[in-house]
């Protein structure tokens, strides 16, 4: 283990040389520089590529590529592309999208898709000053951006509402203006910002013209939280038919388990973010193998889970009626077009696998897939538990890394069924049998 | 675009069964199998292993993998891997790392790693009798889970406490058993997890003998939540040194607009979301390069930031006596060994360029390149806005999907230094130039 040291003028380094300089800090730098080639493209054209999408890059991070097949979603058929490392989400997934495949499938209760930015800014004069300041001033916005805008407004977006908020509240001469966006099936991150900042720098200057140093702007950017831009999706079936769901119990049974469970996460905040947690499960791998900002949505939807004071799951369960529903109701804001969906090449392939949807039909298909990991989850959690499927992993896993030959990994799947699996264990059974 | 029909026995297919069925839904078959193909590693035996991290997979999505070099934490320097799409992501961090160098760099504050499991249950007879029969039971608990726990407690882990909580204010008869647990460098979640499930077979089984029917296992679950499991960042220095953070602002003036952008993070939750975001977009890059599950990570830090009743930013500033102090206060779970660390390649390289740390020093680099980059976004927002540089890059991911010249390349980017940058935009700009 080397000590590194600090290195002036990183980034004006080619990727190469770059490598180089890592590789100084490694054991054996010409077995890094094997490894990082190994994970580019022979395709220097096609690595220089992904080498734009950030900075300093020196390789790809490979993330496998899977997909959940059959969800049947609003009587759509989809095959859902999932890129993630966890081993058992895509399974999960699966025999959930199966399972409702035969009782109805995923379907939208609702959606919406507004978004939202902020102008944040203090006001040292007074409040009436400043709200006859913008009641003149917000006529005479549309024009000042049209330049932005008009683009968005040919596809059917664009700002629908401009609304000044008193938080003085909050903290002294604190205002924040508060615009709305539809940005149809962009992300629409770049078009907000450039719209806030356009429109706080047109602000500021005829505030300076009126009312000199009483307005300060502190800072313009868009709210990656969307209360008015999100998917309510429900699967529902008759309790009796949900006997199938394990051998053990019934229909009734299995349904009062799982609703035990669920309140359970509603009401323990520990077990809520375990829960939500598995509905994320689902959503990240689509929203990556789309070319969206799984961070962003990170955010949005674990803020959601707090907004009414406490941290809760973001599903609801009822058993009226004698009929099962669960439903997902959770904040999403996704593109289907800009961004990286086209510039990554697979990112595209998989809006194509998905028959090209746009932003709506892609909120709702990521939806079905965090509520179809969560029910996978529950389910395993309610009935066998989780370690079985996820110790046959793992077992699978440290065999792999271990170069076990086909005849050690027979023995020892045996082995293992009826004894706990690790990393030590299963060397010296690996040991013992050779 | 093809309409998708049920597959039955997909998991059961070849890996390229599967992508011929998925090709059956694509425009043009063999291209799509070339562009998976283009996806794989060249080597089968990688590409084997790479398959077996997840199930269905069909080829690997490629994530720049680049360096944010020069980060001083504790005295000790890093190059730090990052796994990330989003653009600019990777060069906030290193300006970060550069601008903190020269001032003492990143400092922890303090750091705890306790993790906690849970085994909810439901409890029909008296809250006495429960009690009594736990505190028999306890003390034959550690017995029962040897065979799990021994290996852990060689290196210094294992379950530290075991408590009976009684919830039945939430929900009529719900207790819980609330574990907590040192699982030392590696993540634990199969620890963790089998020795709830374990104990819950234990605890029931011992249940049934004297109380026949009181006690219903609903489910048994490490917690993503870890308040015990966190870490504290700073970094400081005096007020006067912040006059190069922008040349239009003193040193003081950079801190008390900074400080108000720190407040309204604290106050306005549509802000703080996208502050903590902002967080994240530093830390999951580090996080996913070392093999660790992001999903767990963004669920836990955005659960702590509504601890107290809303949702609120996870840093906190303070300028008092001349000094800028920035903090970062996150929970979070990681491992350096088990798990994805060691079997994805390439995350083992990433630990092996951060000196192969452990579990402890790696949460203090997550925790430092999560501060960083929220610097460097507060920094940006309150400056120069954050589409300057945004749009910078915007401009080069356009071009290069329009297969500029080089000669188109460098009068397009003389144009839209001053205009507004579109995809429509440039395009128009392009045929004007052909």
């Amino acid at each position: 283990m080397k000590k590194s040291n600090y290195i002036e003028g990183f980034s004006k380094l080619s990727r190469n040389e770059k490598a180089a300089r890592m590789g100084e800090f490694m054991d054996n730098p010409s077995n890094y520089e094997n490894e990082l080639q190994k994970y580019r493209f022979p395709d220097e054209k096609l690595q220089q590529q992904f080498e734009q999408f950030s900075e300093n890059t020196l390789s790809n991070f490979h993330i496998p590529y899977g997909i959940a097949p059959n969800f049947l979603i609003d009587g759509n058929l989809y095959h859902i592309p999932m890129v993630v490392e966890e081993s058992s989400v895509v399974a999960a997934a699966s025999k959930s999208a199966k399972f409702w495949y035969k009782k109805g499938g995923f379907q939208t209760v609702s959606i919406k898709t507004k978004k939202k930015g902020q102008i944040h800014f203090l006001w040292k004069g007074s409040k009436e000053a400043l709200y006859s300041f913008f009641n003149q001033i917000k006529p005479l916005i549309p024009e000042k951006i049209k330049t932005i805008t008009q683009s968005m407004e040919k596809r059917g977006g664009g700002v629908k509402s401009i609304e000044l908020k008193d938080n003085t509240d909050q903290l002294a001469d604190y205002y924040e203006l508060d615009l709305t966006f539809e940005t149809v099936d962009s992300m629409g991150a770049n078009f907000i910002n450039s719209v806030l900042e356009k429109t706080a720098f047109f602000l500021k200057e005829e505030a300076e013209k009126r009312y000199p140093d009483d307005m300060e702007i502190i800072m313009s950017i868009l709210s990656n939280f969307t209360p008015e831009s999100m998917v309510t999706m429900k699967v529902e079936c008759n309790i009796k038919d949900l006997e199938e769901a394990d051998p053990h119990l019934t229909g009734r049974q299995f349904a009062e388990k799982f609703r035990m469970a669920v309140l359970i996460a509603e009401k323990n905040v520990s077990r809520a973010v375990t829960h939500n947690k598995g509905i994320m499960n689902g959503i990240d791998p689509v929203v990556i193998a789309t070319g969206n900002d799984f961070r962003a949505i990170e955010a949005n939807a674990h803020a959601y889970a707090s907004k009414n004071g406490s941290y809760k799951s973001l599903t609801t369960i009822s058993l009226d009626n004698n009929v099962f529903r669960y439903e997902l109701s959770i904040p999403l804001t996704v593109g289907t077009v800009g961004g990286l969906t086209n510039l990554h090449p697979l990112a595209a392939k998989s809006l194509e696998l998905l028959g090209n949807p746009g932003a709506e039909e892609l909120m709702k298909i990521i939806a079905a897939a965090g509520l179809a990991n969560n029910f996978g989850a529950v389910r395993s959690l309610i009935t066998t538990g989780i370690q079985k499927g996820h110790m046959k992993l793992h077992l699978d896993n440290i065999l792999l890394s271990l170069n076990a030959t086909p005849e050690q990994t027979e023995k020892a799947k045996k082995h293992f069924k009826n004894n706990t699996v690790s990393v030590s264990e299963v060397k010296s059974f690996l040991n013992q049998q050779s």
